[in-house]
């Protein structure tokens, strides 16, 4: 690289917002991905790798890899011992396809990054209602739903209809003619006649984690006087 | 109206294809639409206006109201005696929300106009999905269920993936943000995983009606050898 | 009205999903609306209003209007008696510009009637940035923030990079050439580089609202083992 | 795979639509598609596969691959013997031009699947209209038309116009310019001046075989009192 | 008006391209109308006027409205005698429905400004369409055949696959839900699969009429050796 | 107005900036408006005020308006006195037809307000383009050319090619048909083959006067050793 | 290919419309176009190809290459003696960049196949607009000018204010960010200012070279009484 | 190449814009571009070009690369000396995340093509905003400031409430879903509520070089009587 620029890392995220700055890898070359993994090595510190895809993921340096767990499903690696996550899930992921696996597995890796447990329930899709229904007591108890839907996106707006806790739709970029790049998805998802659905932007796996996140956080909080003792 | 050129009515749609012209009105002048009222009374024609909506129905000669029935919900008029429709309907028409209300009806006007039963079923969107599972026997027996739903849309495919008879969306340009003109309702109906859905243009409960009327006019021809006998 | 059909209002949305059916009047006559506050009244429910205009509601029963509690800038109604909410907000709904205040205030008014304590900071934009980031600290306290813009929609993006609590971008129909429908601002905050942000439709100061109840709601539960003892 | 996860396919769906689930192979890898078309082996079930493109299918399994009968045209494979269908069509498949026969087969070869006698007319396109003029009686007689078209769709519309029979639209995504993705000859099918045209997603020629199958179907049954006798 | 800037009239367009500058009037105020019309008077020029909506024309004053000869439908005004045209028309005016008449007038008014003899034949949209084959000997004898048509603007392809000549499209803002702003009639025209067909932008039969004027005027001049002599 | 809640004006703007803030009227009410009119004359300070249409003006408190200059054309007020702009302008602005005159106006009066002299040059569009060629010269002596074009929007592309001073586009939504909202003009100015071409939002004529501004700012100030003295 | 069904070539175009049926190659394997030009070889008849790009073309059957004239640059390929075309040509083809070459090349190269004389002037965009004007009065004397530009497409409406004759807009996609795909190139031709500009679709220069054939057809013919003999 | 036909370099921009041609290399092929690099050399002139990617440079003639001076990350090559530009930057470059720097850096080497100093500040996107505020006095400081961002664009909106110079946005083709094609950035940009920031096409760095270019270049000039002695 030719050229000679300030690079300035977001170093107080961690502070402010409670979680790490991730490693976007989509547009990152294989050699600007060894320097980051192999930095947060020796400073030995966690890390955490999106749209890390296997072509890219095969390129890396090889005494690098050995120490990043890799899913291919979700193009995600992580680097640093997973901890076993609690017991007792407190969010779901959902989908409604096979082809939005790799979306929902995004978030559900974001989550178990920062030890959150994850209830995944995937291939439920309103085509065939029933295999949906059959989930929905269980869904019922849990803080959060992510649901991770492409083609026309009628999952979000079903599960936001019978389930208390907060929905967070994932529209996908899976189909063809008008659903190709997941807008109708995403439109269907907030244009939803199921209030209080939340969105995040198509394929954004990772969004819909750190949101999750975000609530779980602040749940931790002591409460306020004569709030959470319910 | 100072030029002169030729109009060149249809005259020969019915032996084509079954069914008359129809007035849209949305296009047309209370003047004009008296002309075509008059004209159809001398001739002793029955005929099915559209897109009639109240101002421009108050408009029209007062003489010639007094033979339309006139429904102010989904702005049609029919001239000419509407026979009882037999008893047992075989075309449903199920709606989302109340505003859907106005498509829904034109549908049912249309099929009513040709004496077809109709089973009206509305308010039945999935925010509160109970309330359509609680029909859904009903509908499985329906040879046609039109399905007209406006916002995100979701209720064609939830219906195409429980009833065997043949689906048709009618999207419906309800709600605001994204759902405004209707176009996410369309493209998710034509997006949906529920296979064999077909679709007609926003607010086209009268195309519903036609295809509807389609199939069954095609239903009671004589079946060729080895069909139809089941 | 001279069409008969079934109508089948939404009667277990309250157990289901923890908030009452509300009015959304955009698509409902006068006549109509009367009719749902006169029943609400005779059941001794409450009940909200949405998008109910000034015009609209100057065309209300008289007798009715005296039971509502109207807000002209939201256009929203509520019958029945506000309680007090709690001293220490848990919310904070911030907007850029001081025509954003009308959809800001649609969400104020939904948690109000949940008697959730809301923060409203208005016209803190990012034109004059300083506005904000005096706010900043206290926004930090907050388990929830709305923030509401039009135009470009920078807002929450700032916000979200500033804040550790769950962020909710209501983007608005405000401005004129490609801002004029609100979805340069929604895209914006679909696209935000700010890590778990969520978003709603144009103008969907309602689903905010709602989104942040849901999150409320689960939080009141008692916590499973091991959690929200922080 | 380095998570494991529920997957939960759609076991009733032969009994509640009367056609079994198919397997879209676009999202699918090869080893995905192997196992699925083992299993169907295994349980002596037929088995329908969409979107099977050329490349993928020589990486299938050899020995899997002669159980299949596989049509390149239209990128499906059918695993099962297909049963000589009945001698006198019933449903017409009409194409523009040639580059939409791919797109037509796919309807045809799901029709076949089930055993439904086709008849397929293409490259009759409406810039040589006298082709399409010449077969017009041969289509009247049809219960159901598929009309496929890409470019600016046109055909569509005069076919409706021209036969009583239900006309289901296809739009393909040929062409270029205005016309590279089949939005021009989708949105040209749904406001077409022809009553009654129906439409699905562009290229999706699986789509109107299944219409066309719910539609075959229900005619199948025994016709209530008073109908199908004429 | 209280700034004083420059004007700039563009008073060698005659001698450039062959026809007058109109008055384009729908972003005028009357006063602006008025002004121009006198001038013309005054100068002993003749003058085409077009948007002048009913409502605009009324409000002109009433001195100078006897000179014009105003035609409602096309919403044109004509300064100046109209000369009688030639007997035989070189142009054809070709519309779909009654409601594409208003943009189809356009054009023949601008032609008639110039004294070019026009054939109008109108509502022979392809719902129809043994209405326009009984017309299409007549159509190929002309040298221009302007095709007005909204909706999905399936009859400038038909037309231009039927005739020799040049054909012109002029898609029309006509129709609902994905018709309703006249781009998928322009699309339909654009991605045509009948060779040479050209296009102007929606509603512009103003255009559709100078494209023909310049088509005339250039074969008024006497051809170059060996050219049109056939 | 039944809330209480902060508003936060931007104190500091032209300390920041270099100027102040403006009172966007479009979305106030003429009460808010006749506020901030007394509340500036109470401080002696001016104001500017854009998008002041002459209904709302006519609604403005008369008490207040006297002291307001009104342009009815670009719809804008300018509060305090306005001195004597220099003579010699470093500003031209630029129009291609009288229906832009309008947002060309936006521009000079919010230069006028800051005592800028401005060159209005309007009506030169590109169907006859001598009369732009005629003060070509005239343009190449400025520092800052802002044009001003609906429709297909060239006039900007073809300044850009002959002037080497900063050239601003503002975009007009003028025109029907694809050029309705301005966004054809818009996409043609960013996507120029005219190299420098800056562009901001339809109808933005303040946007681009502010822009002016900012650069004539910068080069009041002193310029750093080596610089400026040509 | 394991279906059969039938194809109908549209024999008869030559006498209808007055040219023959091309090849588009674009849609068709080179097994399909060896098999076209075979056919057309041993029935001695001329061909013309578009759309055949080179690896297309190195593909084709090296014995029937000889006998084609292929053109690199429009990807088009002749069968067939192409004879010395007129001396004085009728038809100007004028392009902005470089990189328009390619479709403007597509458009001589469809009427050198019938004989028309062409004079090609290229890369003479706006950014050096004396280039254009240097070449006016040659373009003036022309009948037809197709004007090929991509980007913002300013070229065909400096053209069209400046020419008399028939000005055919052929929009290109080059460039990037908004004029990708050439639609802001279609979108300013067809807002144009100046009247009377007909337009192709994108990249479409076989349609424009068919439009210019059309009109010098129809000059050919003798013209009726008092026609043509200016 | 087997057409001829005239090309016709703006052999005058330099004087008429006060910049050079520049190769933009996307739409041409190495042999055209080593021609134009030859010719630059032969006559002892410099050279800018743009979107020369590492594939295409690689495939140049090895003899001309050793005379260019390649940046791999903003694909630019420049031939002639760059001289040393002077201490003091009056251009600021900022970029929000690492994947807009290859868009930064184009700019930045467009204006160091001119020898004009240039501050790089990247990375400092508003996820973290104290990156950016750290800078702001710097920024403050200089005569224009070149904004670049993707996603959903935030960065220029801020920058423009900060500082005082001229600001220009150059939105970025990054990120997935509403941002893939950089659309939601450039609207933000052009929506912006901070007054008097401009914009170029996306990902068009060059563009916003040119426009420093123009502003500097005027600067230089010797101001009229009364001017640029603040």
């Amino acid at each position: 690289m030719n050229g000679d620029w300030d690079l300035t890392p977001d170093t107080s995220r961690k502070q402010r917002l409670g979680f790490d700055e991730t490693v976007f890898c989509a547009s990152k070359t294989p050699d600007q991905i060894n320097r980051l993994v192999q930095g947060a090595l020796k400073a030995e510190e966690s890390l955490l790798l999106t749209r890390l895809d296997n072509k890219k993921f095969a390129e890396l340096s090889s005494e690098l890899v050995e120490f990043l767990d890799y899913d291919q499903v979700s193009h995600t690696a992580i680097l640093g011992r997973i901890t076993v996550p609690e017991d007792r899930p407190r969010v779901a992921i959902v989908s409604g396809g096979s082809s939005d696996v790799r979306v929902a597995r995004e978030a559900a890796r974001t989550l178990e990054y920062y030890c959150i447990g994850v209830r995944e329930i995937y291939d439920v899709g309103v085509a065939g209602l029933w295999r949906l229904l059959e989930r929905i007591e269980e869904l019922r108890d849990m803080r959060i739903v992510i649901t991770v839907a492409g083609m026309e996106g009628t999952l979000p707006s079903v599960v936001a209809g019978l389930v208390p806790g907060l929905v967070i739709a994932v529209p996908v970029a899976t189909g063809y003619g008008v659903a190709a790049n997941g807008i109708t998805a995403l439109n269907s998802a907030l244009a939803s006649c199921a209030p209080g659905l939340v969105v995040v932007n198509v394929d954004n796996g990772y969004g819909a984690g750190c949101a999750a996140l975000r609530m779980l956080n602040v749940m931790q909080r002591r409460p306020p006087s004569g709030e959470g003792n319910g």
